[in-house]
């Protein structure tokens, strides 16, 4: 049954509908948490294949934000990423399949001991509770997100771009029809039904019902989520990431990872925008990296000794320094050595993800310990930071707070724990 | 040396002394962090034996705050938590060895694996950074946080009760010395060094230089952290748990459990508030446990129930349920079995700590899966909610949230994980 649009518009009525869908979460979040592998995973295998069956309806409803949106005349990428076809719908289908094929994250005893006076202490993973999930107008975030948090046993209150409404709205469907048929409430899976933007000031404060809010998106999105939320939040601002090139690096390696942290994809969290070249062998590998760059639209802006070596570079600011420009910009310095570099990153990075090319094995720890991020690398692209491709599954964004979660955040991150004590009746002295 | 009280009581002036406070903290937390277990272990160990030659010192840092608080006329209670005496002096001593003696949380790999294109990643463990603590004129807080922190690599920023200035500052000088012993910054536990609560708001906004707050105290100190905080916070709010008498209960075993919960210390979190009995054994155990609770000194509220079969008990309303009394009171309910007690406990407790006594094992799996507590018990008194008791060594505080520590928080709990990647050159398709 297709979700209606909430058609009041007063603050009062929002906060009212709201409420309603934070009772329905927690409600759906204590089935949820006794839920058998089998059954989540069913619900799962169930919505990927009414996704498929729905094409025609997924693709109506898709058209029917696109005409919204060209109305509205949002810029080109927006329009890309709202964009569905057959191809993409089928890559959601199959992202919620691989979903389903991860291991459950819950239940599981994370440890257990005893103590001398007999009581045994387990401690079980538990899911979080409700998550509410901000985003922009992505369709296959609704499915992404809803799919996660279903994995680990959490009910998801979704917030998508007012520009997604109708396609996010038909995949809802598919996964409520998915929940039903294994047994599991529709409530387990919401999206909030307005595209007024009070409900989301609504859903940041909704502290009985919401654990975690989950914002995903672009940097004033996240400011203002991080601002207004009375919910713990999980999120990451800024990915101003590093190259380090030390003197010991591999020249080609480093050319090679220089070029694909930076120009694989420029819009990712995980590109790099900052190289920093160690001046022992930057008038050696400087030249070559910038040419490779350069050949692959670059542009590139250095300080004064960078731009000595490379003269068409463009001068850095000292704004640059820590500028995500998540384009095909390239800030360069040239720095003292290891530790020139691990301050530069330490200082004006983001706790991302950071990476050294280097031959020696103790600049690599040194590195791996004093550099400040979520994710460090030793000779490998900065682009590896996702739950993907650390081999976690899906994942609902990356982490550059150090509570709870950091760097990627798939099903296992999105769980708690409780204690569970058994006696036989004793009592403390 | 001494902390001088900081003479300046105009906000701006409070700002900027806190805002040297938290640069000084950062600083110190990137030494903690790469300091190895000997030094951490042996700037404790010193801090011990300092307190133990300060003696006289600690004890006339102590009269000066005890004639301040008797000035301020303060109640009974908080005098005798102030009052510190060789034999309490001792006991902090004691603790801050027993905090060097537990294992180092820091620079374990949690966990790692190799992935299909060779790239090893492993979590390794790591201090969150800067812990604030904000907490009530209780002088061995002071040494109890600041050697956790230390402990854990964390560097600590100490927010004691203005009856307790003296005190603190004298054990936090005895912590300096002994980590500059160790070669290790001073700065790694500061002292806030004024009375003046502006210092608290200040603190609670310092997102760049604090990582997490710690409030430790009455509800009203942990609400106003909670509201005001800028910054993520541990704490818990309330402790109203609950034993429940199940039909198969022992009856000796709920009489003692019961009378053991609630009475061995009521002002303590892990006390019990309120009292469920099974009908079906309500009027064969109930005078037997209340006997034994009113011989013990507990007034008792029941529900018409349990008057009926108890009649001298006052009349429990509705706000007993959710009552944490920390006194000897005990809310008592019939229940109409199993999932009756469940869904009490989840309706109207805190997600503290809830008891089960039982003979059956099924009903007690029951209750740990359903009961959304930070901890649950099967056959033990409520009051071994503790992380002392749990065998984490000393505790920082209890959490009663889900995001990053449940239950206890211990050494281990005040860390956080880094992912290190090793790589032979890899870029990301």
């Amino acid at each position: 049954m297709a979700i209606l649009e909430f058609d009041r518009t007063d603050d009062a009525g929002i906060a009212e509908m709201m409420t309603g869908l934070g009772k329905a979460a927690r409600a759906a979040s204590a089935a949820l948490a006794l839920a058998t592998t089998e059954q989540k995973d069913a619900a799962l295998t169930n919505a990927a294949a009414e996704i498929r069956k729905a094409l025609p309806e997924i693709l109506a409803a898709n058209e029917k934000d696109l005409a919204f949106a060209r109305e509205k005349d949002v810029r080109e990428s927006l329009m890309d990423r709202l964009k569905l076809d057959e191809g993409r719908i089928e890559a959601i289908a199959k992202g919620i399949e691989d979903v389903a094929a991860l291991p459950d994250p819950i239940g599981g005893v994370m440890a257990e001991w005893e103590r001398p006076n007999g009581l045994k202490i387990a401690r079980v993973r538990v899911p979080l509770g409700v998550i509410g999930i901000i985003y922009e107008s992505r369709p296959n975030v609704t499915a992404d997100a809803g799919s996660l948090c279903l994995k680990s046993g959490n009910a998801a209150i979704l917030r998508g771009g007012s520009e997604s409404f109708h396609s996010s709205n038909a995949l809802v469907e598919c996964l409520h029809r998915g929940l039903k048929a294994a047994g599991l409430p529709e409530a387990a899976v919401q999206l909030v039904p307005t595209r007024d933007r009070a409900a989301v000031g609504a859903l940041l404060t909704m502290t009985d019902s919401v654990d975690i809010i989950v914002p995903r998106g672009g940097k004033s999105l996240i400011e203002r989520v991080q601002k207004e939320s009375r919910i713990p939040v999980i999120a990451h601002l800024d990915g101003v990431n590093h190259v380090y090139v030390d003197g010991a690096a591999n020249p080609e390696m480093a050319r090679e990872i220089v070029l694909n942290s930076k120009m694989r994809r420029t819009s990712v969290c995980g590109a790099a925008e900052t190289l920093l070249v160690d001046r022992k062998i930057a008038e050696t590998q400087l030249p070559g990296i910038a040419a490779a760059l350069s050949g692959a639209g670059c542009a590139l802006k250095g300080d004064a000794a960078a731009r000595k070596i490379v003269p068409d570079m463009q001068q850095a600011t000292e704004e640059d320094w820590s500028t995500e420009y998540l384009d095909a910009i390239l800030s360069v310095r040239v720095v003292d050595g290891l530790d020139a570099a691990i301050d530069h990153i330490n200082r004006y990075g983001s706790h991302h993800t950071d990476s050294i090319v280097t031959g020696d094995a103790a600049a690599a720890a040194r590195f791996a310990a004093r550099v400040d991020s979520a994710i460090v690398l030793h000779n490998a692209s900065t682009q590896f930071a996702d739950g993907g491709e650390f081999g976690m599954g899906a994942e609902i964004g990356i982490s550059t707070g150090k509570m709870h979660a950091r760097g990627p955040v798939g099903a296992e991150q999105l769980t708690s724990f409780k204690y569970v004590v058994t006696g036989t009746g004793q009592t403390r002295p």
